[in-house]
């Protein structure tokens, strides 16, 4: 067994480490040398905890082709931004005996709009794609805290094979088939912990906070149900779950955004205060499109869509998505 | 128009001081008249911000009658366990021209393990119960924070009567008629609250927290699909929106018991230390018949119940929970 990795950020560090203590081998493929040289020499990524580091056996190189070679399953772990040029590089390199390929990446492709696993798979047709995701800081999950996360296909036995790979010690993975509900819940969390970060910011309290966070679920859900997914996934943990985990999380890049950009930031010079990409603000702009598309309405995910392309002030939009007009919870 | 208030505790001291801003009539009754003579005297609620006050114009008494007397509208506000008292006692004082009563009280009645409202109808059949409940630490509400409620009942005029005379400000109400999910969404949340409570003071992280809070709103949508809610409830502001807020304010008494368990501390020299009722710890009783009764698993209600009552260590008892078989997510 060979878990190759596809990205050497922090999720993919962090899975790799849980993963190291089934002693298996695992190799870590990145386009970054001078990230890659980073964590070569350190054994640590900087955005995980000081005491954590990477076992000697796992390999990083920017050599897909020693990262892939003899690969059991293949994860994919970049940004949304760089999935399909990575796809498209890995392609070739794949073997013949690989039995699953993981998505950890969460976006809408921004391109076609797409989900990334559909991506994905277009691109690599088989083996089966299964995509992992749910509540988890990787921060507090490589610290030994209990998390559980849910790896879903459309391919039942490949999700329960992945399930059972990543179940470690403290990690604990359920599975289901939803691939469409959790790949879309996955990527507008990042939205909304967007809009709790800038509630956070103005002081507007909890109340309001799990008021947005609710009413963010809801805009999400609707979405999904539009796109056929099992409205159950939304209150699942790969939607209420990695919502609370990420709106609440100091750790949080598009928390932190939220934050920056209530204190009259703007993007993207916001986003230039971060250790990373904040994939929040790529799906405010693919997901809406892919919103508009399908004709649901996403209230807070236009107003995040205005505050970061448009220069809407933060305290306007919040203003606005408190002045909707009173009507049923539910429509 | 007059709003009488039965029980003056936190909650009803909070509603009260926003229904205030409406210039309406506005009386509490409560048969604590120690309680009463403190408010009276400083005319403002321990447990709120200290810049907050009941304006002069609200009446606190212990005379039902006087509280009652031309009552357009009567809120329910006493703990669970004495609402039944509260109803036979206050029955043959309501006004004939009353339009709604509204309960507020979160719980199941300890007794016959029936829903607070449905106890309270069956005493005093006309006028409509009106629910209201939703994602509101009273704290926060009356410093100004945005916060939205939800209003519900069977009679859908009603709903709305009640959603517009608590639309206040910077507090606003939406409305339907899911009573069942609403009920059971608030009771059960303090039940959960206490074991996100438990899983801080044990310091396992807000991973795990996000899935216990997860797996929580899971066995209460069980539970209220048993008795013919509407799922989209659990997802809403009553059922997630509240449970996140109860999960994390630290004015949350359910939190609370829950951080002071997992310091080893029993039942009920715990509750002891609190300011009022944990009302999840009689939820964690009542409810639990409840959902034996529907034959309906509630995991985490289950240990709490065995924590408070049996005298499980909660570590133990969280232990168990990570532990359950690997299995789909929904079930």
């Amino acid at each position: 067994m060979k878990v190759a990795f596809i990205g050497a950020g922090r999720w993919a560090i962090a899975l790799a480490i849980k993963l190291a203590e089934k002693k298996i081998r695992i190799a870590l493929y990145d386009t970054d040398t001078r990230k890659l040289e980073q964590l070569n020499a350190s054994r640590r990524h900087p955005d995980l905890p000081e005491t954590v580091l990477l076992p000697e056996t796992i390999v990083l190189s920017p050599d897909p082709e020693l990262v892939l070679e003899q690969a059991t399953i293949v994860v994919f772990a970049t940004p949304s931004a760089l999935l399909v040029e990575a796809a498209n590089t890995i392609k070739p390199l794949i073997p013949k005996t690989a039995q699953a390929l993981v998505s950890v990446s969460k976006g809408i492709e921004p391109k076609t709009c797409r989900r990334l696993s559909v991506a994905l798979q277009t691109i690599i047709p088989a083996p089966p794609v299964v995509v992992l995701a749910g509540p988890a800081i990787p921060y507090d999950m490589v610290q030994g805290d209990p998390t559980s996360l849910v790896a879903v296909s459309e391919n039942e036995a490949a999700a329960q094979q992945i399930r059972d790979l990543f179940t470690i010690s403290n990690l604990r993975i359920y599975h289901h088939t939803d691939v469409v509900g959790v790949e879309i819940a996955a990527a507008f969390k990042n939205v909304i912990a967007i809009a709790a970060g800038i509630s956070d910011g103005l002081g507007l309290g909890l109340n309001a906070k799990a008021a947005l966070l609710t009413r963010g679920l809801a805009e999400i859900t609707r979405l999904g149900l539009a796109l056929n997914a099992n409205p159950l996934t939304f209150s699942g943990l790969a939607g209420m779950g990695d919502l609370i985990v990420t709106a609440f999380s100091p750790h949080s890049r598009n928390h932190q955004l939220g934050l920056i950009l209530s204190k009259g930031k703007e993007f993207p010079s916001a986003q230039a205060e971060l250790t990373g990409v904040a994939e929040g603000a790529i799906t405010a702009f693919a997901g809406r499109e892919l919103a508009l598309k399908m004709h649901v309405e996403m209230p807070i995910t236009e107003e995040i869509y205005r505050i970061l392309y448009q220069g809407t002030k933060p305290s306007e939009s919040i203003e606005r998505l408190l002045n909707r007009p009173l009507k049923r919870e539910f429509y």
